[in-house]
């Protein structure tokens, strides 16, 4: 990494207009930086005709709390593989990658800037109804052609060698998996929450299931994980889904990424009643956003039982009750993350703009004890779950 | 590895004597070859006095099949390193690592010739008082300082890495958990076996059990294995207990060892009842078995209690009810993997000498039939057992 250095928006414009052919050589190029996120710098490089492309760059530190967390940027390696790994299975739900220098710890990227953020969108009540059709074929894919069942055991240990990621799952083990069950300073919620939050983290059954949860984060590469899927990490149109931001990528549970995903839905879903004023809208939004929801775990588990049906490549695998039990615990474990998700995006550090920018502060409250109280539900409920329609039949008990 | 060069037994000499203070300048030295596994050279080297040495040097390729079964260096490394690993952890139990040459993939090794193979000594139905206490203490030492409860996750991540062992894996994939239970021309077994074998072999539930137990040796790296724990593999005397040859170590499930051994001290009990003819001898020699695997499981559980009580490091994992939940679970992957043992010590490609030692075909096909219907009972109620009492009354039950 000796040759490292962050750039800026003049080094972007050299770079990309060096390394690609995409614009000509007396384009005249504009660059503005735009990264929302706290890791990264993320530039649009584009020329007056409007064709565009992005370069992303990893900072040595997250730039929310400053140079005093220091991170490697051995990620930006991880999340340009992760992207390619991906790319090859699922392409037509992965931002592209033109290329990569991981010594500038830097990729080219294609521009979906004609696309909006999942999670931008949703709280602006857009529907998208390709959404959990999109999402189940990059769930199923992704896991599957990374897992055991497909992969030879060697090919799969160089793999989970190769993906070993510890600074950005620490992030996760943290601040998804820890704090917010057994209480740290890093936690971030208001004070009327307290008597919620002290109670979910005296109740042992649900610790117990937090820890399980943990331990399986920890020690169960099952598949190559995007790691992060959350609704910023999405883009989409009415046609299209495309998964971005994989740096938290590794080898772990396949049930991870559809809890995050199915917890993002959730979140939304307890937001609209805070955010939608119009009762029809916020009801078909919701509706919208339970189907969404539905589509994605039935059509990851018909999937995924098709493609190691047609592709299973391990004998002992093979067998279709084997196959059905595994993808139960993988519901089970999604249903697991998901509550998790919906617990330390109310109480633990990193929040969502869902919930967040509810105006009305008794609305947001609201809101909040509403997902707390969700988020515990799926936890401690997940293993009475064997399909999805129960996981729709849990969801309607404790929404309605 | 390009230094690498198979030593004879006067390069041995002159290592020894290069590279230790072992022996005087003067001393005359006698060598001699006596590897009797299949993957290795194993000399001793000794002077006049009775002083010796161990030089033990990996072959690139299996000796049991020639040249054409090439195998990696590198697992003389992971055999060292696992020594030294277990070494910090349970001193007592684990053979010296005196120096290590990883271009020449040898090592040098404390003598413990003045011990017995344990499997020789039990199949001379020696008793050894201690031998389950010792193995409690082994398994329970080693399994929890390289387990989740005790390592940072960034450590823990990186000696996975450093682990990651592939081929000497893929052995235990295809001999122990895929071979014998799914047919192959590598099994191994008399033709009066073959219905057995194609009951067991067509056994649903059977293969489910088996699938899952493989699945987790695949994709559940808990803590670091020696990966071979059976009776060749462990130095006895009445004192003192010492494990050898862990070049098949990586981090595994933490029952896979524990049931290993498990395995092994039940193929010795049920090949006992062909091999001892004085049935008094006889019934204490396989009380003695029994008893050191109550010992041996009943201590492995109390002290790996113990230690997950005082040296846990993980807040998540630092309640008594998950510690338990957690245990309870090594303890039935224990009892499936013992249950493998059994059938593929029986009928796969590498068998023990307990059974096949037997002169008496009539009585070797009796213990062989006996193991398979055990092995089966153990793998099928696995998950019935929560407790070494209930264990215990299992094998009770299928053992008279």
């Amino acid at each position: 990494m000796s040759q490292y250095v962050a750039f800026t928006e003049q080094d972007a414009i050299r770079y990309v207009q060096k390394n690609t052919t995409l614009f000509n050589i007396d384009d005249s190029l504009t660059c503005y930086e735009f990264g929302d996120g706290n890791l990264n710098m993320v530039f649009r490089v584009s020329n007056q005709a409007g064709q565009s492309i992005i370069l992303k760059q990893a900072l040595p530190y997250a730039r929310c709390v400053g140079e005093s967390w220091p991170l490697t940027l051995d990620r930006a390696r991880i999340e340009a593989e992760a992207l390619l790994a991906h790319s090859k299975v699922s392409p037509g739900h992965t931002a592209k990658v033109i290329a990569y220098n991981p010594e500038l710890a830097l990729m080219l990227l294609e521009d979906l800037g004609h696309m909006q953020i999942l999670r931008t969108a949703q709280n602006q009540g857009q529907h998208f109804p390709l959404l959990g059709q999109h999402m189940a074929h990059y769930f199923a894919n992704t896991a599957f052609y990374h897992s055991d069942f497909y992969l030879t055991a060697q090919r799969k240990k160089a793999l989970v060698a190769q993906f070993i990621n510890p600074e950005l799952c620490q992030i996760t083990e943290d601040l998804f998996l820890t704090d917010p069950f057994v209480g740290h300073e890093r936690n971030n919620y208001p004070a009327e929450l307290e008597p919620e939050v002290s109670k979910l983290q005296s109740n042992t059954s649900l610790r117990l299931a937090v820890a399980k949860l943990k331990s399986k984060f920890l020690s169960c590469p099952q598949t190559l994980l995007h790691g992060d899927v959350h609704s910023g990490s999405i883009f989409v149109d009415q046609s299209q889904t495309k998964l971005i931001d994989p740096e938290f990528a590794f080898f772990g549970p396949i049930g991870f990424d559809l809890g995050s995903f199915i917890g993002n839905l959730l979140i939304n879903y307890c937001a609209q009643t805070g955010r939608m004023s119009d009762e029809t809208a916020r009801q078909t939004m919701q509706q919208h956003l339970l189907e969404t929801l539905n589509i994605t775990t039935s059509g990851f588990v018909q999937q995924f039982t098709e493609l190691a049906a047609q592709h299973c490549q391990d004998i002992s695998f093979a067998d279709a009750t084997y196959q059905q039990a595994f993808l139960q615990q993988v519901l089970q474990d999604a249903i697991g993350y998901s509550g998790c998700e919906l617990i330390r995006r109310t109480i633990g550090l990193a929040h969502t703009s869902d919930i967040d920018t509810i105006s009305d502060e008794k609305a947001r409250l609201a809101v909040q004890q509403r997902t707390l109280v969700l988020g515990q539900a799926l936890i401690l409920n997940a293993q009475q779950v064997t399909t999805s329609a129960q996981l729709a039949e849990l969801l309607h008990q404790h929404l309605n």
